[in-house]
């Protein structure tokens, strides 16, 4: 009898493993409908990870990149970060008193965002040099920290780090089960994303590509720290984007994730070169109703360039309305 | 019989992880002689990764980051880049005749390295320019891939691949079977060392942090293409280390390894600073006969600075003589 049990534990072990192709038939994507945009992300990962199959892909070459603002989070009525910028502001005013008078410092106090605008880049660059230039690295990461607990949509009274698409965490958990690394590769600030990409998308911050600052190596009170510099260092967007890919990946990657024209090069530089099996996906958003409705015409996360190239390139368009059961794990 | 046979199968299959521990138990370090340094290396890995340990560590923040030049390849008589740079000057020259009376290729060419030295960082600066941009990404990837497997050592006669130290080799495959994520981080060149950086030391091009020139996404014929340009966008040397690491890995690591004090930054950004279990290594080259010996007075791979700051921040000291048993695989 014994002898029985622990066989039947020994069988129970041994065969577990076995039984992982029927668990993998259980939908990877459940938040996505069933139709195209779905089939064809289902059918480019059986494709390069079946042994034998022409297109199969060796493991360490299953790179997927992803867009952060408009293609995994929210990125309306404003960019996250631009929020954070604004609040920043609003928190460090009390300190200096000379803002309530002085432009661009003075738009933001007054919540007159037409006079912000009217301050160009010049004036963006400097609340950007303020907000984020003059501590640390370990004192930026705090402050975003901190921040990004506290603050909430204005529109869905929501932390941000809620704001992030179900079905595009799906994409991500599927791809990753599938052998494939996952890299965030954004215009928004590397040290903005780093701090909670890790627990919101799974993705560590070694594999976190974006825009930055200068920093500079010092000993201060005999410990070694990074100043942030107020100098921008790197722009990942557009062309930035594949310069960036190159520089932190090191090689091509074969699936690309976009929602905009600041995504074009990316898509381009991963699915238009190299042979094999290319992937590119853009995220269309036309669910004015469950999140926000925005393409051509739109000042935050224009789609126009890449909107025409995809139809021309064949990437997949995933329509938010049409294609996502549901936008966010909350609904 | 055939259910006893069965159980054994089936008894071997299930007891044979269970035999790890005693695996465990064999010599991971055997190129390292029994000593303070060897110990010092296991005592670390014991402490960070046992559960339970006051020094434990969790996997994902295992960070462990390597110097190239001299920590784990040779650099002497000269870095191994500057030897590709001399081949790839005289590979060139037939298509650019006036060279041969024109410095600093006139001493490249002569073979007068009195001088190329006197042509200083400006000349050094050309001949990169020359060498390393002015053509695609992919194109520079497979001339460094050429060259390496054809290049010698004026020494050893053999491939500078094959110069690599065994106990390093060791070390990294020991730190990854506990959980840690290697990344090499160089003063070299990001892409100068990608290309053989995975089949030699097991670390792919992500983990890869070095210097580099700019580079600019265009299309060429309809294809889009990374060139690259006789531009340095960065220096990943001496304070540059911290910089490149906090650049690519986004968080502190755990353990440096270096030789030179190039490495002296590197070592005190990860040693430092936060709180738990840090590991420091500097390679002392003392073995002229296996390898060659030099430290304070060397104009290749420096080391005064970081040999004091060793004593005093309690980094381990590799002494190539005394601590290697053997220094290449082929010894």
């Amino acid at each position: 009898m014994i002898r029985t049990a622990a066989l039947r534990v020994l069988l129970f072990i041994v065969l577990v493993p076995l039984s992982y192709p029927a668990l993998a038939q259980t939908d990877p994507l459940p938040s996505w409908n069933d139709g195209a945009a779905k089939t064809s992300i289902t059918d480019f990962v059986a494709r390069t990870t079946a042994q034998g199959n022409p297109d199969f892909v060796p493991q360490d070459q299953r790179i997927a990149v992803f867009d952060n603002d408009g293609t995994l989070w929210i990125e309306q009525p404003m960019y996250v970060q631009l929020a954070f910028i604004l609040d920043r502001v609003r928190a460090l005013a009390p300190q200096n008193p000379a803002w309530k008078s002085k432009q661009p410092y003075k738009a933001v106090l007054d919540g007159n965002m037409k006079a912000l605008a009217a301050s160009g880049e010049k004036g963006l660059v400097e609340l950007m040099a303020v907000t984020h230039a003059g501590m640390t690295a370990d004192e930026f990461s705090k402050i975003v920290t901190d921040w990004i607990a506290a603050a909430r949509h204005p529109k869905f009274n929501k932390p941000y780090t809620e704001l992030v698409y179900q079905p595009m965490l799906e994409v991500l958990a599927y791809l990753r089960a599938n052998g494939f690394k996952t890299f965030i590769v954004s215009g928004g600030g590397i040290e903005f994303m780093r701090p909670w990409a890790e627990k919101v998308y799974g993705i560590p911050p070694e594999q976190v590509v974006g825009s930055s600052i200068k920093t500079r190596f010092e000993m201060r009170d005999g410990r070694p720290v990074l100043m942030r510099l107020p100098q921008i260092n790197f722009i990942d967007d557009k062309t930035g984007k594949p310069v960036g890919i190159n520089q932190h990946i090191g090689r091509r990657p074969i699936a690309a994730f976009g929602n905009s024209d600041g995504d074009l090069e990316m898509l381009q530089w991963t699915t238009m070169e190299g042979s094999g099996a290319r992937f590119g996906l853009i995220v269309h958003h036309t669910d004015a109703e469950r999140e926000y409705a925005y393409d051509r015409q739109s000042h935050v996360g224009k789609l126009d360039k890449a909107l025409d190239a995809a139809a021309l390139n064949k990437w997949t368009l995933a329509d938010m309305k049409k294609d996502w059961r549901r936008v966010f794990a909350f609904q």
